[in-house]
């Protein structure tokens, strides 16, 4: 595989890959890269009976996504040092436990990039804020009973507006128990 | 918003967009975008109790990658039409019929791109096969049972040079109920 930086900057790099595949054909492959790999953590946390839920802007989709706070795993932190700086960040919240087991570094997109993360189940605790986030984080915080979760992803399926993260649904599924 | 396409290829494009805050800063994003920003299906399938999970080698990882069936949604395709061909094509499984409702277009990674997919839930029958695989597609697909997604689970805790996709991992969680 021989890779080439078609593009590069401060955030991401457009590389493109040639190689031969198992029938022997040289392809192409065109893919994004964050400078130095990092990884991510996704964080679902729960305070009390309610899940964590986020709503930001999106440049890449021009709207305002509803998700699971999340963060890049900086140098020097591993995931419980991200995930508990990150809670704090994004929503006020303190880190009380590991809920089960983190999951490996898993992939969002491995067809388009390298970017891995976490999926981590945590207890949280506190009282929701903005007053950690960083200067340029417009995020706000909700925290979700079983049935509001419900009403929104009805709400989503009938209003294209209503932008909701991948890993967000598939937690709202396993969180209402559909 | 302003956009800028940094560098084109085929199937990806670069963009730049200097965007103004809520704050009235002025920001610049990178993100990327497929050409005519098509979105996909994402599979859940069934075979009686089993989960239809594939395997493909994937570039930007430089390794295969464990995921769920999936495609792209092409110009006079809708979500259904898309699923029977997909399926077919990348696993020789016949769609029988959805399970529940497919869910609205739910985005991969929104910082990222605009990419984004419907998540769709069937009963599949038939015989696995890779007749109808594209020339470059080097798919193979397992049936699995609960307790096999354990095991691959597991293992993938323990060996990181098993990678599995974000949302494959979240179904699994489901599908084992954990």
């Amino acid at each position: 595989m021989q890779n080439t930086k078609l593009h590069s900057t401060k955030f991401l790099d457009l590389i493109q890959t040639i190689f031969t595949d198992k029938k022997g054909q040289k392809k192409t492959w065109f893919w994004v890269q964050r400078p130095n790999s990092q990884n991510a953590v996704v964080i679902v946390a729960t305070v009390g009976d309610k899940l964590v839920v986020i709503k930001e802007f999106r440049v890449p989709i021009s709207n305002y996504e509803i998700g699971l706070p999340a963060g890049l795993i900086d140098p020097g932190y591993d995931i419980k040092t991200t995930v508990i700086k990150e809670l704090k960040e994004e929503t006020g919240l303190d880190f009380v436990k590991f809920i089960k087991e983190p999951s490996p570094i898993v992939f969002n997109s491995a067809g388009l990039t390298d970017e891995g993360c976490s999926i981590v189940y945590v207890e949280a605790t506190g009282k929701i804020s903005n007053a950690n986030l960083q200067d340029s984080e417009g995020i706000e915080t909700y925290l979700l009973t079983k049935d509001q979760v419900k009403d929104l992803m009805n709400q989503a399926r009938h209003d294209r507006n209503i932008c909701i993260g991948a890993k967000a649904w598939l937690v709202f599924e396993n969180f209402v128990g559909e």
